[in-house]
């Protein structure tokens, strides 16, 4: 069965180039980014890939840090159009391997982030685009991102919503929360899941009921706290003394805990079997994605070969498990 | 089928009396203790506990913030002991409602805290005691705290780990994490596997194999993320330049992931089905005890319905429903 891995990493080598002797990158993609080898290495990954048969392809994004973590306002939307045109650039050269890209966005400067979405889906052929849970510690929220979430309902492309660690520089980095990198294991899935209450509780699925955002890691914590975002949050405001929160669950159209579910979700969940029924039962089969995370895998393959091996297990008909495997991103991502 | 919810919240008068005229009282049971009646009310609590039928008992403790947070270290022993009097008194007083309570400590005195774990023990009756997953900030695995898990492993009864919002005070009431209250419905749950984590990776299980912790919320992020737990943290120290994590994994005895699932874990989900089912496959039928967080369900009652209406539909045997029920707290409380 044809499986469509919608969530890669990958950094082509003019991107490469072109970020690692910037500041930023240099202080973290020591550890994270260049610390990986198979983020290059295209034979490595294609040796990989044909472990799981013709049938298996990737659809690619550059790993963070994101342009806004990278650099400032100015030279943020350089790096994005680099990352984009090198992406672009694989999938042209090997679209059977690559039947598509996300592109990046610069989006400590708006207006460019809105200039690059339309580049990159309208010339360079982008699937859709991704972007972090926030943008240096702003969320996605803020007023100032309005502009981006209508033009991307304008796009109408996915949106894929990836953890960030930027917050976590100030948020996780006091003694008590950053040891034994809890900030990744932990803290990711609760950055993601602070930015999806964010975004449903300012309106966004109101102002724009179409928009298509894919959550990593399963929708972060939601679906396992489905009784703390339900019931729990009837009480919105009774623990808050200092601003009024009594309106916000009537100014929204729909009962809260069905925004939760408009979002969607990805397979990455490095091969837990319990809570990927769990998410899909979550999410439904119609908003769940097939994705690897490749190559964060502590053996290169591990979570695409695991993935699969739960996918298959899912007691779920057929047609449903093409769909997590390919018919919702052919559909999503406009692949033919 | 006996049911033994071992994890509900009660203000007895003579602690409400006594603590809500400090000064920290005052700011927060404002919002979330007085603000709940059913805290009180006795009478009202019955007639919700007689629904459930002669069956139904509640393991009693008190509500949060937690002594250390209501007070400096002279008072909170004071604190502790008249909380915990009147939990005894209670169940002295209603034996077959209130089978047991759960001892508060004043955490901030780690010396009165083991005086007054042995008193409520020993000669109150408690069945273990209750710490929250951090002591104003500061995290349990701290070295001041290791005579506390000592003493504890010695008197060899459980310990109820609660989320704590006094770290949030600090770290989620920046303009980004503390609205729409993120701090409760997932802050809560990330503490809980933030604290999980220190303990497991500065080898508490190493040292005291046997001791007890119960987790609330069925272990925090923990089962939803076995995933990150497992594969993801196999690498833990390729994330951080500024601290050397290579020896953490090697130093302890067993594979980190088994240490996540010596914890307990309670059924307080709110009524989330599928996360359930998540939760009792990661922990296993021995390590999940019935507990409804009675009185903070929106309706009275609610989450002792709901969770009663989950375990039952289990595909799970009726002996196995029992130790969720029962037969696991019997155990480990020394229950009759």
């Amino acid at each position: 069965m044809r499986k469509i891995d919608i969530f890669n990493h990958i950094q082509p080598d003019s991107y490469f180039k072109y970020v690692q002797n910037l500041d930023a990158a240099k202080q973290d993609l020591g550890k994270r980014t260049s610390g990986n080898p198979w983020l290059r290495d295209l034979d490595h990954r294609f040796r990989i890939m044909d472990e799981f048969g013709d049938d298996y392809s990737q659809v690619l994004t550059v790993p963070g840090p994101q342009p806004a973590v990278l650099a400032g306002p100015e030279q943020s939307p350089a790096i994005a159009r680099v990352a984009n045109d090198g992406l672009a650039d694989l999938c042209r050269r090997h679209p059977e391997r690559f039947p598509g890209f996300v592109a990046v966005l610069p989006m400590n400067n708006v207006d460019a982030a809105i200039v690059e979405a339309n580049r990159a889906i309208r010339d360079l052929g982008a699937c859709g685009v991704e972007i972090f849970t926030n943008i240096r510690g702003k969320a996605l929220d803020a007023p100032e991102f309005t502009p981006f979430w209508d033009e991307m309902a304008k796009l109408d492309r996915p949106i894929w919503m990836h953890p960030s660690r930027s917050s976590s520089l100030t948020d996780y980095a006091s003694e008590k929360k950053s040891r034994y990198e809890i900030w990744f294991v932990f803290g990711y899935p609760y950055e993601t899941s602070a930015a999806m209450a964010r975004l449903v509780f300012s309106g966004l699925f109101d102002r724009h009921p179409g928009i298509q955002i894919i959550t990593h890691h399963m929708g972060g914590m939601a679906p396992y706290f489905e009784g703390r975002i339900g019931p729990g949050w009837e009480s919105l405001g009774k623990r808050t003394s200092d601003e009024d929160y009594s309106g916000v669950l009537s100014s929204l159209k729909r009962p809260h805990p069905e925004y939760f579910k408009m979002f969607y979700a990805d397979t990455a969940l490095f091969g837990a079997r319990a809570a990927t029924v769990c998410g899909l039962d979550y999410f439904g089969v119609d908003h769940v994605v097939f994705a690897s995370d490749y190559p964060f895998d502590p053996k290169p393959g591990q979570f695409i070969r695991d993935t699969i091996a739960i996918i298959d297990g899912l007691d779920i008909s057929e047609a449903d498990r093409a769909k997590i495997y390919h018919g919702n991103a052919q559909k999503m991502l406009r692949l033919s």
